[in-house]
């Protein structure tokens, strides 16, 4: 039976307050409004940000309203659409995105930029384009972070914050297109335009360092430096096309000292893929002067870096990436090719796979580094956590902490 | 009688230490050893970085070696080569470079900068290729600034620091393409390569300010909005191509906020020629997100400033010009003909024009804030000086510290 045009009761995991652990609820999503998607999230990832505006809020992360439903990073299927809706139908593969492409703006016009508005000062508050949220539980509005809301069973979204993709994509790892993935990827080949045989570092192994690592790699870089204060990242990173890796802990100096000695110069090209200012003031001192570029992917909201002015003057280049530079509907469809052909990584990525109601597990295994990206799956019954563990290491969000301290003491 | 092989006895004025005046010595200069030429200096422009080397190092600057002679914005007549010299001869006339262009490193071989490094190390320091400088007094070596010393009648350069220039050029006018018009014209044209259309701000309307303001305008820029606590700059700058000029003390907000709402959103190009962080903060935050660019042409040496680091995640770019962007040997003589062909400004710029020996003079005019640009004659009878004053402007090493105020307050 249709559930077209009814409200959908099912389970999400609501943020009932800041820093308080998610809980699994009973939720109601009511039906897609007028240029709007209902979709069934199949899998989402978790990704650091989830966390951070959960527990970080004030340190780093602007204020967002609860309680919310959190989850940007997911992927599904298609239930029912709103009226004016006609790029979706029922039973389409979709990604929902937290960086919406409405094809009509300024800046959806502009080559120079994936920063479209459509939307935009709504979803980041936590609703739709009518000021409202789709998702309520025991009769109260919960916000949908982002606009998106992957961590619950359905949600709603505008239709230019969705991208159709190919029917036989396998949505448990292509949900990591709609963020982690895409930005690290995107922040070398988009933002940064890296060039064959340049001299790369990237700063942090997570998932958009690793990320971005492969984006290197698949420009055609000469050498590809990983940093991290982990070792236990190397082995991935270099699967993912590091060709060495350095642990600032090794070296009693500055690591922009050490990735400048190394290079007999600086690097061509740094990524910050960590979220810390004070690793991006050394991403971009590790760089060439004359023509050095620093891309910062990392994502903090109310901090700032230093930047010694010298640095720049001596030929530098400070650019921000924000979803990898990607035109979010025409291009993510494209990566999910690129995908299903083989030509980029996603599985190795993975490290958990849980069912929804284990997802203060992922929180904890990203609190306490046991993994690069936990895919949940979000199947009504709950069954299907396989538990296919790679790797167990430093989650990304938390050594910004600890790099932190490094390099300040 | 030739002098080639001689030492010349001549005028130069001697900074013998920091934070005291210019004096006018008799010095000797030595001829010119390999690869070197001795230049008859025929005037010279007058720049605030040589004011702030001589009273502001440690306040942004760094330690020069005293005592040296100052100036490096000058233009001349070649009187001599050492061996091995084949691009200059006697009678040639030149504009000596602060930066090089060897033709052959990496770096003059990249489209992508101009910081040619030849000789760099040394001339930073004040001295040629072999360690020594070719100028002495009271038989102490006498330190050359930038590896120029253009505050003296006759200086000896490299021949990778040097630029033939077409006969017919006055070099009273051309020498400010040696430093500040260069870069300010440079600053617009190549590093922020400022589209047809676009909207600019300029952030500081001393000389190197009205040359960026300048290069917007022969990019095609719609709106080119001046900026300067002093309004007596404004005729200049509107001459120059500025649309619109404004006062941040006309205004109770930031100036960043002002420029954001005079654009709604904000320009697509900022250029801060002032050299204050706070100020370059603000031009930064001034241009619009998705792809803003802030390009940095005042100059500081040991300053940071804060960059809010979302700012840059949402698409702003900064940069930094050094002589804008411009390859000193082959472009300089480009820059000359395009004065020579009226499609570049130079007359505008020159405020005073006034002998070597009144050289605390002009430093007390840019100091009092009555000149953008003061050009010393050298001449060997002193006796040049024309007083053409076209304007009584605040110079723009001085607002320099009163912007600061302003933004800090």
């Amino acid at each position: 039976m249709s559930t077209a045009g009814q409200v959908i009761k099912c389970k999400a995991a609501v943020a009932w307050g800041r820093g308080e652990p998610l809980s699994i609820e009973d939720v109601e999503v009511a039906p897609p409004k007028a240029h709007e998607v209902r979709v069934k999230i199949v899998a989402t990832g978790v990704c650091h940000t989830d966390w951070e505006y959960l527990y970080e809020t004030g340190k780093g992360m602007k204020f967002r309203p609860f309680p919310l439903v959190l989850g940007h990073e997911g992927a599904g299927i298609v239930e029912s659409v709103g009226p004016g809706v006609t790029k979706f139908s029922p039973g389409d593969k979709v990604i929902p995105l937290f960086l919406p492409q409405c094809g009509e703006c300024d800046r959806c016009r502009s080559p120079k930029t994936n920063h479209c508005r459509k939307n935009w000062d709504n979803t980041q508050m936590g609703v739709l384009a009518d000021g409202t949220s789709r998702i309520s539980c025991k009769n109260q509005q919960i916000y949908q972070f982002l606009g998106v809301s992957s961590f619950s069973q359905y949600t709603v979204v505008p239709d230019t914050s969705l991208t159709k993709i190919r029917s036989d994509a396998p949505l448990e790892k292509v949900c990591l297109l709609g963020c982690g993935v895409s930005t690290g990827y995107g922040a070398a080949v988009n933002t940064g335009k890296v060039e064959k045989d340049s001299l790369c570092a990237v700063f942090g192994l997570g998932a958009v360092g690793l990320a971005a690592v492969m984006g290197c790699r698949v420009a055609g870089a000469k050498r590809i430096i990983g940093v991290d204060i982990n070792p236990d990242k190397f082995d991935k990173a270099k699967v993912l096309g590091a060709t060495e890796c350095v642990n600032p802990r090794d070296h009693n100096k500055p690591i922009q000292e050490v990735i400048v000695a190394m290079t007999h110069g600086g690097v061509d090209y740094a990524l910050e893929c960590v979220g810390s200012p004070d690793i991006m003031s050394a991403a971009l001192e590790s760089t060439a002067d004359a023509w050095g570029t620093c891309i910062i992917a990392g994502w903090t909201e109310t901090a700032a870096m230093k930047v010694m002015v010298e640095k720049i003057l001596m030929g530098r280049t400070l650019k921000g990436t924000y979803f990898g530079g990607w035109k979010s509907v025409q291009d993510v469809p494209k990566l999910v090719d690129d995908y299903m052909n083989n030509r980029l990584e996603l599985d190795e990525f993975i490290t958990h796979s849980l069912p929804l109601d284990q997802i203060n597990v992922a929180f904890d295994l990203l609190k306490s580094g046991k993994s690069i990206r936990t895919a949940e799956s979000i199947e009504a019954t709950f069954i299907r956590g396989r538990n296919k563990i790679l790797h167990t290491t430093l989650a990304y969000f938390f050594y910004i902490d600890r790099i932190f301290l490094l390099l300040t003491l």
